[in-house]
């Protein structure tokens, strides 16, 4: 019998969110600060003060942990997380967290593939066995439930939604590549391009509302509810470029449905999950009965998933 | 245990391939024309022939039957078979065949499906559970398997390669889509295009070799050899199409290998396979080991495939 408390963390970009939960409920969250120094083992440090106190002085048997990275096979080695600051090498990061946290058992998964399966288990998609779940914030990711289980690939790359090729001669990706969904719907994509039109006289609050900071979530939707020509632009490539990434896993995976979360689609609201499932819904070449639907576990979604990731690993 | 004997049957749109196993083993073959007339009916005629042909004056006990179209769940009923002349409604195939045959059981795949199987099962994919198959002729059709299994999909219509945009502003496809691989890389896309190139004043022999005819597969690759311009240009938009059809496939599946087959595959032979791999490969995000391998079990695949569905069907 599984035990009954886990806590699972999700470590992203900016934070780290922490749930406790019992009986397959969060009982109780926290979150921290995502350390800009030290590396790997500052986070570890700081995810022991967020375990901590969550469980209290009692050793917590089993931790999930979810992050923006590549993860070995053993569900402990972080072979590479760009999105992390000071990751260099890949790290155990299980084997660290397991002896700071005196843990009987740590999970090591990728974030997005965490919220994914949270989704099927808890959320939007819940029995559904077949989903495709794609975040869009910084960057953009995909994770993906065949018959129930995470398909994680055989490189443990499967479902990179945001590295699709969606305009063979577009623009430029961060990654190298040409015309990739990230480059037009990711928010660090779309924040260059702005500031690219502003430089080249096109006028857009965007860059009013985020002079020199982070171009937000917020501050997008703020522009867009405002009239902001710009903003719209940007959104509607935004939708296309979603809208031919969904199209095309569909063709190939034929799943039901599709949970469309992360912090730009939570921002921007209903209205952009459905223009999204519009804009597959012109390129589907079968009358697919596909949904796109937004996440219902919002940004706790990647803890609970990461949770439940060891929670099930401990059970099998 | 099962039956040492099957009887696999493909169904294209120009001719019928069957095929006697005997212990896994191919033992005999028969090829018959698809009847452009008659329908469902005269098809059932056809493969009665080819079957008796085979099996002689005993009774076969099982029957599997490839076809160029959608099949319901239940393995019989064919609900769309466009390339195939006078098929309009959904038609019981498996039915009609056991009742014809006398069979004991009959199952109905979908061509691609079984092709794909089969290279898994016995062919240029032996023992890797993982795959996607990419069949190019008169259109271009592909099959999924998985852990081992066949993914049909939700409504049976998964790995449809010929219907991903890979240019979303590109050429019209027959099904109604825009930029599609199948208007590339399809043998009857390819011919549209070069006929109306010729008769915009392009010098070609493609329509010189086949003026009024169907231009083949074996037309392109003379014309191919002969340094035909038009010709080579076709060529090059077919491998660029289906090498970001690859990559995009690897990037949601994550799979090692791609079979490349059919008709167009097998006439350009190692160095179209290999092209196609290039091109995927410049378009990956990650490090995939990704391979594009051509079929081994060639144009006797699909029939081999279907029988190979049968068999497994009975064994299970």
């Amino acid at each position: 019998m599984p035990p009954r408390q886990v806590i699972g963390i999700d470590v992203g970009a900016t934070k780290v969110q922490a749930v406790l939960l019992e009986g397959g409920n969060v009982v109780a969250d926290a979150r921290g600060k995502t350390p800009t120094q030290g590396g790997p083992l500052a986070l570890v440090d700081t995810v022991r003060k967020l375990v901590e106190g969550l469980s209290g002085p009692r050793r917590p048997a089993l931790v999930g942990v979810g992050v923006p990275g590549v993860v070995d096979d053993d569900h402990s080695t972080v072979r590479s997380a760009p999105n992390l600051i000071g990751w260099v090498d890949p790290f155990d990061l299980g084997a660290a967290l397991a002896e700071a946290l005196d843990a009987r058992r740590v999970m090591v998964e990728n974030d997005v593939n965490a919220g994914t399966l949270a989704e099927q288990r808890r959320g939007a998609a819940r029995d559904r066995p077949d989903l495709l779940g794609i975040f869009v914030g910084t960057g953009v990711g995909g994770g993906l439930v065949l018959g129930g289980e995470l398909r994680r690939g055989t490189t443990g790359a499967a479902a990179e939604i945001g590295h699709l090729t969606v305009r063979p001669d577009g623009r430029a990706c961060r990654c190298g590549g040409r015309g990739h969904v990230e480059v037009y719907a990711g928010r660090m994509a779309m924040e260059r391009r702005a500031r690219a039109l502003e430089s080249r006289g096109r006028d857009t609050m965007l860059v009013d509302l985020a002079p020199a900071r982070r171009m937000s979530s917020s501050v997008f939707a703020k522009a867009l509810s405002a009239g902001d020509v710009v903003a719209a632009e940007l959104m509607d490539e935004a939708v296309n470029a979603l809208g031919i990434a969904v199209a095309n896993a569909v063709t190939i995976l034929d799943v039901p449905i599709v949970v469309l979360g992360g912090g730009l689609a939570e921002r921007l609201g209903p209205s952009f999950v459905g223009r999204v499932e519009q804009a597959a819904r012109t390129r589907l070449f079968f009358d697919s009965p596909v949904r796109v639907v937004a996440t219902s576990l919002g940004d706790q979604g990647g803890a609970v998933g990461a949770a439940l990731v060891a929670l099930e690993a401990a059970a099998a």
